[in-house]
């Protein structure tokens, strides 16, 4: 059995929502603690404008103050051209474009329709032909998009297609607002695999409607290794008020080890740091490993 | 594809533990309010002794007060012969046995080892021969137990081996405190499936790390159309704090829509009956979909 291979995003999806800007050094002790649990890749920060991500302004400090492990590969989000020359200068393993399925959530997100994102790529993916970067792209609103609805299945197939031909070398299926349900999730990674078997797909869920560790499980069945994750679940979709955000990393690892899938991450560091989490951004998190104990917990008999 | 029976266990499971008596008209107006969503079973209370649980001391005025409708059977707990006795005086569907897959958590919750559970049944068993009445037994800790930790699969298809002998026509495999994990809910699915293909099994899960829903899937898979949720996620483990309770009705009913199979439930009407939760018990609830609104809703489009 292919052990998984998950990427933590909850320094750059998680924090960029934060309400308050979390201080460098902690961002780089809180990175370096994630990278000693085994995760396979964490993405680390955003290489957008200051004024873009107030959150996230301390890029360059971030990248280039971690300690880089062997084994952990480091991906940051690059949302244009300035944003590649920025990353690259700080020897990342990996940058990841992001652009949407849908056009209004494209302009209401990124300013862009998918067809002008595209176009913007081509330059950074030029800008990166002389470096070893591995290039990956993460596909928002593949499941369905908040403001139009329903987000069809070949639209999706032709967007990955044209991220293919582009040099894209491995693509992100997001479920951005947590829209997704199993059934869909298991046609559509079906799909993916069957045209693109030797490309990388990473499945990217929101834990919204309760539903993540199901989308999960649904992917898996379908062959798929690769998932983002965010520890405590922290993150959100900024259009789903009250509802909880990314699929929480130690919930998913936990799940996973239960049913006997290696992971590669030490799930005990891992709710360590996630026990930190309140300290560092300020409140509770939606996880719920953290706090009801892995399954194999034992209680002791109540006195009556 | 088979039409779910969801099983609303919120007015005994969820309501016997808050820390209030939710008033006995409340508790009515509550059930009924539950029926008319197209639920096909409501566990409306617990014939259990008033000291025990005094939440559910008014079983008989409830189950005489709410309005039965066609298509949607009323069942109750039933822990013991005066407990049976009561039940059938009220002319209710169904009676729902409990006993524990472990010794530990039987004597911890019902101070009953399984064997003395089992012989205990007989004699209900024996009172329910000229009735009508159909008889399940829950059986508690089928995926693990909080005290001993593993129970063996073996053991859990023994005891439901014996309950079928005595006379049980439905089992349901009870996940207590939330320790199951998908892969093995389908083991043990496709276990008692493949050996009594005639026998109504349900499956009770709680989304104490997170997995109810995953669980829930994972049961479907392997065929199994009946599942026991508790409105909001109300209800909980006792022996484990902090912990979220049982798979959410609405949460679990909104999956299953979402991928196209029937539930029979008007999930509009489980919604409005779960928006009234947070005043009939006092506090907010875990339910997501509540919170969040379905898949299917649509924001407008942020102004720039």
């Amino acid at each position: 059995m292919t052990r998984l291979q998950i990427n933590e995003v909850a320094p750059r999806d998680g924090l960029q929502i934060e309400a308050d800007f979390v201080p460098t050094e902690a961002k780089i002790a809180f990175i370096d603690a994630l990278s000693a649990t085994g995760l396979a890749r964490i993405e680390a920060t955003s290489f957008t404008s200051p004024k873009a991500i107030p959150n996230l302004r301390d890029a360059e400090e971030v990248v280039r103050g971690i300690r880089r492990r062997p084994g952990v590969d480091i991906t940051v989000l690059v949302p244009n051209l300035r944003g590649c020359e920025r990353a690259l200068a700080c020897g990342v393993d990996e940058i990841n474009l992001v652009m949407s399925a849908s056009d209004s959530h494209g302009l209401a997100n990124l300013r862009m329709t998918p067809k002008q994102s595209l176009e913007r790529f081509t330059e950074i993916l030029a800008a990166t032909q002389d470096d070893r970067v591995f290039v990956n792209a993460s596909l928002s609103t593949a499941f369905g998009c908040p403001f139009e609805g329903e987000v069809p299945e070949s639209r999706v197939i032709e967007l990955v297609e044209r991220l293919l031909e582009r040099g894209v070398q491995g693509v992100t299926l997001c479920d951005t607002t947590g829209m997704a349900n199993p059934g869909q999730v298991a046609r559509l990674c079906e799909a993916v695999q069957e045209r693109w078997p030797a490309t990388p797909f990473t499945l990217h869920f929101h834990n919204t409607r309760g539903m993540g560790l199901a989308n999960a499980l649904a992917a898996w069945q379908t062959g798929i290794t690769r998932f983002d994750a965010s520890l405590g679940g922290l993150g959100g979709c900024p259009y789903a008020p009250g509802a909880t955000g990314n699929v929480c990393t130690e919930d998913l690892v936990h799940m996973f080890e239960q049913m006997g899938v290696e992971t590669g991450v030490d799930l005990d560091a891992l709710l360590a740091v996630s026990a930190g989490l309140p300290e560092l951004v300020g409140h509770d998190t939606p996880g719920q490993v953290v706090k009801a104990g892995k399954a194999d917990r034992r209680y002791p008999m109540p006195k009556r």
